[in-house]
């Protein structure tokens, strides 16, 4: 694997540790904070700019906050100046002191912010409803 | 604008004509066409490669189709080798002689595939289960 691939992955799975965290300042360490951010969680239309978008993974973290996520199918593009990861995210919530996992298909795109650091420019995540059942065609097999 | 910024908000409007035109020459015309392309529908897990993905689409259109689609909320950036636009999709069905009004946050990812052609290489669309009431802010003042 190239050391790009490698280090856009160690990237996104710092992400998805700040999202399992409830990590305000490990999930701002990752993103472009300025006007050029920009964030869909799932079912939301588009949030633009830092500001916003910190405030509602704030507001995400509050709000009973994410007890784990873990990430499988995941696939990383990479180019020069810009690199882009899809993966389903499993994401566990605590529900009436139950445990229920949500799948969510998620797009991170990554730009060069300069000095070969990387950071996350777009996060498009959309819900996949179907949280039982869900395999892939050779685990059913 | 940039010529490329416009370069790429012309194919992106390309996508859709395809899209409310249920058009899959039209459709293919856009899309790169190898195991490079990624496709998520809404609710949908990644689709990768063109084959799947144009099946995808085909199904789609035979499956009572879309009878016309518009864009609203457009953003593009750009960079030399990638560019990204996200926008509202304001996706027309005809269901029991009524039209349906569906809204799907979209991020459309472009590569640059040789000779200054560009292709889209992602899609991913998501439901906004807001179908009335969404508007801008200011529409609303």
């Amino acid at each position: 694997m190239s050391d790009k691939k490698e280090e856009i992955l160690i990237l996104n799975k710092t992400f998805y540790d700040a999202l399992g965290a409830n990590d305000i300042e490990l999930m701002e360490s990752v993103w472009v904070t300025d006007h050029r951010a920009k964030c869909i969680h799932p079912g939301w239309p588009l949030l633009i700019g830092w500001d916003p978008i910190k405030k509602s993974w704030e507001n995400i973290f509050v709000a009973g906050g994410i007890s784990g996520v873990s990430i499988s199918d995941v696939h990383v593009e990479v180019t020069d100046e810009v690199c882009w990861v899809t993966c389903i995210e499993h994401v566990s919530h605590v529900i009436n002191d139950k445990i229920a996992v949500n799948l969510i298909q998620a797009t991170n795109v990554f730009e060069d912010t300069g000095n070969d650091t990387w950071s996350i420019v777009l996060h498009h995540a959309s819900s996949i409803p179907i949280t039982r059942g869900y395999a892939n065609k050779e685990t059913l097999q």
